[in-house]
């Protein structure tokens, strides 16, 4: 068992059976992973599904992220999109693609980020399917499923004027940590490396998905792509404009703004338009009972000039896309 | 709109809501495309899922497969392994990674292969969420989920000594369309377009999966490797051997004869080793009312010095590994 084993010397059916051995059990499985399809319970008859996909040089770079951070991060960027509809993951099928010197040592390591990210993040969550196959690149693919548990979904397009807008998680943080990476300044990068873990393995607050479900949010999603481009989105597809109080805001900034200063950058850029943080922004009626995990940081406006405002304020929808970059 | 539109000058949101604007409904969807998540019923309690991966280089050529034939096969390969189940094939989503610079028409036309491989091998079935994403290569990633309908699922590891052996749909066709194309002999191609069209767009006998399980199919799996190889799945599962009787596959060879002449090929090393048909492999018990859809080629044994015979010969696991090709 030498670390020298490839995933071509060992073929898809060994390195496979390898990285499976290293997984966690889903609690919601009822035939797991090894057949044609796992069978998964959906006790409320419905479950929800999302995929979403990292692809090397584009989502990460594997000089900056180690086998086990990609696990984690593919993870935890998918179950975030599970939770944001109010669900509680349940399950995931993750396709991998890598070149077939990859050791099999790294493949492992991904099992267990992959496996430490389920049963830290959402316990009871396992994967239970996988497909490995060659390719020039790494890639991951990953569909995420949960369960409502009776509970009505949380739309994007619940947002009433009047509702507060609240999010639970960081903001910034992870785009703090790809600018220290992306910056070369080392000693940056030792004095930060909180915010360059975040970049690499997120955190999102999964269960406060649940707790904004219960206590009546509007309208919900994980910010993946950064605040501004989220919330119009919310905005958008409920036919309001969210205005946010910039004052808000400055408790995000201000933890960010000693490393901004260390690499020349601006904090206030990375609260706002900073994606992979995974949080949860969400929209409650003024008069409900905010899950604790949530900060208010702003209001629902009738739908005026632009979909989102910074205080008196359009905001550009400044972001991250998964194409164009 | 013209065709030299590229995704990178529309964007993942523009390419992603054209190509969605493609796709036909899922019956099954209680929340469609667009949100975090879809939400998907699942009337017993319970939902089968599955993931497989298309690699360009890998597993297909864009000189040999249009967007439309990477559609069609992307689904019906994801879906025989639902149908290998005895579950009724509901939703998929769909991961796709492409150069910036590919015209969405491809993306419009791989939106159509997808529409029409559901509604034509599943209906009610449908596309409930996608990821696109900019890579060097085309890549699709695929999960597929179904219903039992209250059904047990079939598993790999049911079959009985005494169950015969039976197989839905084509041995050898796909393999044989590879063969061809790989020949790069044009008349032969031409000639034999049938075959490679199976390669290109392969049509499972997904209705099938279900009558198995109603028939009381004690295992099943579909046939992406290879007969040798796949009939060693449910072999070593099951802890049986399984004999094929060389009689019983001389229809699926003698079909293929004269292509095999063509190019001077084995049409015996196409169906006993060719994958890709995905067609069903199923054992029932021998007092069972086998479903029209199988032919029995051959019986299960109680573990031998070999997990499949082929007639009184051990037949050697050769097939496809997706990572060693």
């Amino acid at each position: 068992m030498s670390n020298a084993e490839t995933i071509n010397s060992l073929g898809e059916n060994e390195s496979l059976k390898r990285t499976i051995a290293r997984l966690n059990v889903s609690e919601h499985a009822l035939v797991g992973p090894g057949d044609d399809s796992a069978v998964i319970s959906a006790p409320d008859g419905r479950f929800v599904v999302t995929t979403d996909t990292l692809v090397e040089g584009h989502d990460f770079k594997l000089d900056w992220s180690s086998g086990y951070d990609l696990g984690w991060k593919a993870v935890a960027s998918n179950i975030a999109d599970v939770a944001a509809m109010g669900a509680v993951p349940t399950s995931l099928v993750v396709a991998v693609t890598a070149p077939g010197h990859t050791q099999i040592s790294w493949l492992e390591a991904f099992a267990d980020g992959l496996r430490d990210a389920c049963t830290k993040l959402a316990p009871g969550c396992g994967v239970v399917g996988g497909d490995l196959a060659a390719s020039e690149k790494v890639m991951i693919s990953v569909a995420a499923h949960g369960s409502l548990e009776g509970r009505e979904p949380v739309l994007r397009s619940g947002a009433q004027v009047g509702d507060l807008v609240a999010v639970a998680g960081t903001l910034g943080r992870a785009a703090a940590g790809l600018a220290l990476l992306q910056s070369g300044n080392t000693d940056a990068i030792s004095a930060y490396d909180d915010w360059v873990n975040v970049q690499l393995r997120p955190k999102p607050p999964i269960a406060a998905g649940v707790e904004a479900a219960v206590a009546g949010a509007t309208s919900m999603l994980d910010l993946s792509d950064g605040l501004a481009k989220d919330a119009a989105r919310i905005a958008k597809a409920s036919a309001v404009t969210i205005q946010i109080d910039p004052l808000m805001l400055q408790g995000f900034e201000a933890v960010l703004e000693e490393a901004a200063r260390a690499i020349d950058a601006s904090e206030s850029d990375w609260v706002i338009g900073g994606g992979e943080d995974h949080s949860l922004l969400a929209t409650f009626p003024s008069d409900a009972q905010i899950p604790r995990a949530f900060k208010v940081i702003g209001v629902v406006l009738p739908a005026g000039a632009a979909p989102v405002m910074l205080g008196a304020n359009a905001l550009p929808e400044k972001g991250w896309d998964s194409v164009k970059g």
